[in-house]
């Protein structure tokens, strides 16, 4: 363990094993091994090139390195908790393989640059992951949209029954959302896709590195442009988690439309049978069990943001070990991002809806009183009036127990001479095809926005 | 009272007094009341030239309109509470000033999309407010950066002497942090500048609507595309909010530093005396309430965006009344950010720099260790080789009660045969100005952070 | 404006403007003013008494504040903003009424340990307030419960039909709720009622003082026991935060209830109409916004919460300035708890059960069928067959499209020979009542809640 | 698998992979075996005594379960991931060791109340644990401050000197929070002590069982009353993660203080070297690094608090699966509190106060011009006038560069006639002794203290 020594160089006592324990990121930074082993590949030979080390060093390094990733990749690594970290295991292991010139991967280098290439790594690709997860959700929202271009249903505010629409209406709302959560994911990556290495501890470092060979060789548009800045920057987490926390928030909302919408009480949707559980004691039930687990993960999500928030508050510069604290977490929510937005996918997918049922609560609770009170407003009668004696014309009916499509035209006309006999046309269907403006609910729209939904697609992809 | 009746069509019965109290807005909507009147200025002009309603109507709601905006401008507007917000205390108005012909103005709109317009039109102010007083921070940055071109002092990893480094290059990470935070507050805009008017209550409307031109005459980028979406979205909200975090993150570190370094102990800065405060008890007292208020107002920023995403999780579509409870915190993290941005920006600027104590603390703790350490690996050691026997030397050192630079030739080549004459020539100034690496703390580098920070400023004031 | 000078006496500069507002208070402590005033009367008192200043300056001192107290009644008294905050403000106008001798009253005190006193006052009474609204609103789902002790309604787990219960069990589940909610304030309470004053900034005070009198005087039970946690100490607030967050938080589950409940497709309840609103747009709206906002007040009150960790997190001792920031975020949650509670009790008592429905959908998803794995459990089956056969029993009345009670004994016993005749009484009515487990829905065991309920409301009212 | 098949009794389709894996939780609930175990040890003991089932079954069920006991201990247990859940992994375990009977434990049960059993159990034995950590860090405290009760060292308010204090005063302040957090703790104990069994999925259980068997025989103290609020009931966790959010600030404020202290600027502590780590690149490094991840690790401790507080934001009645996700982030915030706790203790204990450091600081900054204000008063001068007179002595002193203790009696009196020659005698030591107000910080006043300090460890011991 000649490396731990080596960086407790002043320290003459070894620590307690509750210290060790305590300080110890082995057990979940092994994530990072991969990107580690990456970033220090493009080290060694940008040293070598630039004939800071012997290029037959950056040569063996970069051999061991490569043997190290294979011993990985088939399981065989053997990962040791008294070697603190995924940094400190993987050289260790080099110097067994190579001996001695493995500590020469270390000059003009410090964990903490290091470590913020490494997360930044991991952070590009878990852009990558879940945005790509978003486009295969958006294509089941418009699938199922597309099969639901004539499907009707109860639009709601307030979960009251408010005015009818189309079912894609309703879906492509959140096509919408996922659209912007891309968008914030990939403006998110510019700030992540930043290279970091060649900062040093703080201060930069005396060699002569290549950093822009560094930043091409591990795929990175930039290099950090102030060295205590990038040893202490974690804002691209904070962004990316908080990215994250708005698109589960929408995954939450869709989660409790799955829940409600399956309910005895509504009927809208039957879920598969591969998207529900039972009851350990209740023989008849058909739980959706995917659709709350997702909803109430939001909570560790928005958790894991406010962690990191917390831990970043009042630090000074430049690294602190605070820092170290960031990576479980985000660990966590790209985890739950990346598995929920899969799982909802399928659910989705195989979501039967329930058109009868949905067409029958369309018509009801007085739903079209809005599209009475435009036709007065059409006869030439000022907006707020018409409200109200639309108003009094549900007060009347509901005292009649009649639905508005039972009621006769003198009875319109009882509450007001401006209505006429166009007024017993209105229907759902008519009170859906008259939305005709951008973004409203009329057939021709929603097709708009699925014709606009599909380019969507076709950028992402095109990625 | 007509509104308020009106909207309460279908209600027996008024509200009791507690109720009223619990659901009205008035006393913190009423910030908006600029920007509901321009949107419905420019609401009512479409309407006419789209002969929805009269011409003569239209300029007769516009000219009250305008009268409105004159009354509020001369705070002679009477805002009431029993009139539940600000959209209806102004149409209560317009009613006075014009009679009937206000009924007229909410035609194809709903205070749906009204209140998601006006949010909308803050939001944009907010985002211009607060870049303004990002980009005058950044210039206190760079001057005070410009000041210290040549002060020295210790770099701080985990609070502890690390390598020496320039203030200006301290002071220059903030810059970095700045400029993401007005990048992010740009992308944040994209989305914010969507024009939702004309989305209705949820289905969009059954009127020849002209969105565009709404659009144009507010100053908006786009029209929504999905009216469900329009009405439901608070995602501009949340998202500024957390780049407000951020920033305000940024800004506690800042406020951190000056607390710790206007202390007794670390006597780096003196804050000037209108940025300090007494003791009601202790007559001695400079205390910088100003940095201790900003640091724990990030309590208040963060817990602001934990309550917007809490209350949007969840929520089915479309528009729910919880929506309502978006905008107290915004308004609140808003002031905070600006307000702090500008004392902020002041306090810094009339903070003095005690270059001497600085540049005397910058050669404590054998913060050259790692000069000695690169000396050797320039000799040829591998790195971790050099570091150990660095390490050594600091014992040895430590030992003597000696500071490194009290060690004679023959010392360190009892440590190692490596070491050899320049090694005396390690010093504050060549460590600092060895770091040449880009991004790193030797002048040259630094001066061109200062360049690049300028070329910053003027894009973002061409904006 | 003597006090804001004296207490800058190490200053040579004013603060400027913008300063002053970032470190005033006055806008929103003057609700301490009194709690401020109470405190003063019994310390200038204290040192009458103790001679520490002459029994005739404290009687002027006791006199002038109390005329100050007429004036805040009167609403004659003047808040100024540039006298900082409520302390300034009252000692200012003490120093107009009574000259000089009011320079006397901050005689062993500082600011410190005179906020803590006035905010602790507030919680105490803050505490005695919400738990009042507590017992109101408890008393409101017990008189619910009594009136539905033989309404049927489905049980819910995720949102699914479960087992039959009775609507006056699920009431109680809140009462359970509520009274654990009492309890932890009553036991947060403990730990407010401490007197801090006495203290001093931070280190107590060189005069004999009687802090016990003070105590005596102000109704504490106990004086705080060191004097630098004194001032620094915030627990109390976090903690009175935590469990209104906790009780919110149940306030938002029976919103959501009703919510639900009250949708077209529930139509378990119909809510008053003063709890209920209209739309501006949809003239046949009876909206629960009442319900909708408590659930959305959430956010505010769990963001609060978060607030005071966030400034709390990491401080030094002892007072710093961040800690003014623990006050607005309390006032508001306070706020929010007593107004939800209060309307919350309105509605919840106004509303009308449509119990004729909820017996309708009693019955509905197969909802017996743990009733039948049980009577096979008694048959001697183990349970877990049972619920196998319950299962098959279930999938094959789904195919036949009738309901369990539809089958006959035959069809039963095609699917276990341990069926008899009793499986066909299975009921809504037999599965309630025989749910008599403590704690259970059978109608004496819910019976047995109720009595418990009211004991605990002569308990709670008793303090 | 049949336990598995048996609980999706209604299901035609098996889970995917990804939804068996989005929806287990063995991974982690793997923590509650032994409680699981236990409690259905006791479930299947009461079922025989009650002849609900054979006294026969029920002493196979408890020989099998004891084996499995033994199972995991010796490591033999094999968890497997396709049984979703610990519950699950023990029935199917007990199948293959006992045969059918197995299907008898499971009677008069449902998950449901299990679950809340279990996670119950493990909140007792976590409230335990932590409870004794924090006498053993209180017991640390106690000690550094008997050994430091002559240690002068400057009070800080804001960070800046302001009274000098005992070092023990202010050690013995963190003893108050701890004693505090005790409180909380023992107190949310009783609210976690409440025996869920019984309560069934919902709604109570059709079986005549002994619930307060089951409670004494796993050492509750009570039953819970309503079967509803017993299986959505998660009062208990968020309640024990507020208090641990409280106990873990507390922690990072001593945390911040042993950072700054151990700087070179403070130089306050020497932490002893098992409780620094080095540097991979500065060999001179002795960092705080464990109070730096105490500090940081806040973060994930007031995430996880609002992460269950999300999480149960509007969930209606009675158990949903959102409730799964109470369970990680309160393992993770237990670990990390008696982890904390520990290392704490262990650092505190063995770390170094340099007193002579901290007693040059102490007449730092002017720090006994409040002892002069004091002795002006004591002459009969009104506070606030003795105040202002101070502040311009302080103003003349630092124009002079003099320290107040070096300027002469004629001096005193150019400012003011009232000082008499007893003002030289003002020293760090008379300002400490005179402060003799309870919970002061003159010696007296600190060892009774301590005398208190140890009658709660005695209680706490006792407990």
């Amino acid at each position: 363990m000649p490396e731990l020594k080596a960086s407790r160089a002043r320290q003459s006592k070894p620590m307690t094993r509750a210290v060790q324990d305590y300080t110890a990121s082995i057990s979940y930074d092994k994530r990072l091994a991969e990107y580690d082993i990456e970033g220090s590949i493009a080290h060694a030979e940008m040293l070598g090139r630039q004939r800071i080390i012997l290029a037959t060093a950056a040569n063996k390094i970069v051999a061991g390195l490569k043997q190290i990733l294979k011993e990985m990749e088939s399981g065989k690594f053997k990962f040791r908790s008294e070697l603190e970290d995924i940094h400190l295991n993987i050289e260790s292991r080099l110097g067994e393989i190579i001996g001695n010139d493995a500590g020469m991967l270390h000059t003009a280098r410090s964990r903490n640059d290091q470590v913020a290439l490494d997360v930044r790594m991991y952070c590009k690709d878990a852009v990558a992951e879940i945005s790509a997860g978003i486009t295969e959700l958006h294509k089941v929202f418009v699938g199922q949209a597309e099969a639901n271009i004539t499907t009707y249903m109860p639009g709601f505010t307030h979960t009251q029954h408010a005015q009818p629409v189309l079912l894609a209406h309703h879906l492509l709302a959140y096509c919408q959302m996922l659209e912007r959560d891309h968008q914030r994911l990939q403006q998110c990556l510019e700030r992540i896709d930043v290279m970091p290495l060649g900062s040093g501890a703080l201060a930069g470092l005396p060699y002569k590195l290549d950093r822009e060979y560094v930043a091409n060789r591990l795929g990175f548009s930039r290099v950090s442009q102030n060295s205590m800045d990038a040893v202490s920057d974690r804002d691209f987490i904070v962004e990316l988690q908080a990215v994250c926390a708005i698109l589960m928030m929408h995954l939450s909302r869709i989660s409790e439309e799955l829940v409600l919408w399956s309910s005895d009480e509504f009927g809208f949707v039957s879920l598969d049978d591969s998207y529900t559980t039972g009851s350990s004691i209740m023989p008849q039930k058909r739980n959706p069990d995917v659709a709350e687990l997702a909803r109430g993960r939001t909570g560790r999500v928005y958790g894991n943001l406010m962690a990191i928030l917390t831990t970043l508050k009042g630090l000074p510069l430049s690294y602190n070990r605070d820092l170290q604290e960031d990576k479980e977490a985000l660990f966590e929510t790209v985890d739950i991002l990346t598995s929920t937005l899969e799982v909802m996918a399928g659910m989705l997918e195989s979501t039967t809806f329930n058109k009868k049922r949905m067409l029958e609560m369309s018509g009801r609770g007085y739903i079209l009183a809005t599209d009475v009170a435009d036709h007065l407003t059409a006869k030439g009668m000022p907006f707020r009036q018409a409200h109200e004696i639309a108003g009094r014309l549900v007060a009347y009916a509901t005292g009649k127990r009649k639905e508005l499509s039972e009621l006769t035209l003198a009875e319109y006309r009882q509450l007001s001479k401006s209505f006429e006999s166009d007024v017993l046309k209105i229907s759902i269907k008519s009170s859906i095809e008259s939305r005709q403006t951008v973004g409203g609910t009329a057939p021709n729209q929603v097709m708009s926005q699925i014709k606009a939904a599909k380019q969507f697609q076709m950028r992402a992809s095109a990625k």
